[in-house]
């Protein structure tokens, strides 16, 4: 069994060895020598996954997440699913936030992603056609135009997700969640925040159909 | 004498009775009745207002505004000389953060603009292609897509500018900055301040001129 995780930029694969990633218009075929249950964010994206290996299943109705939230995404729920208290950062293509307390979402927020602040400011001038220097330092004021964006994309990112996280736990994921959550002393950063949210939905399903025989 | 503003997204003008902006490409003729003394910061933009007015001449060369920052936008130069200690926020194409110290500027940093938040989201995901609720309440946490989306970009730039500004004065212009304005009680919205600096910089330039008589 594969789990997979197709989101808007990248389709995210889980076998129990590794964790990899392929852009959809990429996804390695010889790797998926198993069933994949997936979920999805992106039709399109989902249906080059289909194309690549036809034994795929979504799997977005077992995915049993209670929330007030209307139209959180598949993936948001996911990763929610295995924390009972805390914030849960996934920074990919977006960056999501989102509030658990005891068991229960108490809703969340989405930022752009890295990538998609920079696509903006050259979109404003070629003067910012820059690249983001993520090693830029945030105790004091930019000198330089690449400083000045480096800085206010990190410093007005981490800032609303400090103000969120305040005391609580926090856990990040995603393709830039391990950089992000260097900015956060107390974080965690887990890599496999979906897949085992996928994992417990699966595990709940089976064992409700055992209980149902 | 007309005075002119000529950023990345309109051209602003001030002719001593009012304030008004043109997009680059529907500049206003009629308007346009004295010579015009101009910035820019968007060469392309500059070529439309020449091909709309013959008898326009760019100042950037009297603008003096001493600063260690290397590559600052002759707009945010003019806009801090006129302000001897505070914070300086133009809120339009981008949102520029400034800091003056005792006539000293101190560095800053740069923001999209609020309308290039919602082109980045469109360009993630066709579900995140929805309009900015700029009314979208900022103390409780979003139940719904719009809202988060809209709290993300609300809280992340009110929080870095608050950041920044602590207990100083604030100045915000632009576009976007009798908006923004209103989340910081003790700031002044001023759509002058880009004017202002060239306006001293007009009066300097013509009294070091008499005196060299």
């Amino acid at each position: 069994m594969i789990l997979c995780d197709i989101g808007n930029t990248y389709v995210h694969f889980y076998d129990k060895r590794k964790i990899w990633k392929n852009k959809p218009e990429a996804i390695d075929k010889k790797e998926l020598h198993a069933d994949i249950y997936y979920i999805s964010v992106n039709p399109t994206n989902e249906q080059k996954l289909i194309a690549a290996h036809k034994n795929s299943y979504n799997i977005a109705k077992i995915i049993d997440f209670d929330t007030p939230y209307m139209g959180l995404g598949i993936d948001r729920k996911a990763a929610c699913l295995g924390i009972d208290d805390g914030v849960i950062v996934d920074a990919g293509s977006a960056i999501t936030i989102d509030v658990m307390c005891q068991g229960k979402h108490q809703g969340g927020y989405i930022l752009p992603g890295l990538a998609g602040y920079g696509h903006i400011f050259e979109q404003i001038s070629t003067a910012l056609k820059l690249p983001i220097n993520f090693a830029t330092p945030l105790d004091t004021l930019p000198l330089d135009t690449q400083s000045a964006m480096s800085f206010g994309v990190l410093k007005s990112i981490i800032l609303c997700i400090q103000d969120t996280i305040k005391d609580q736990k926090a856990y990040f994921t995603g393709g830039d969640g391990k950089f992000l959550s260097k900015f956060f002393p107390k974080s965690v950063y887990n890599e496999m925040l979906v897949f085992n949210g996928m994992q417990i939905s699966i595990d709940q399903a089976l064992k409700y159909h055992k209980e149902q025989k």
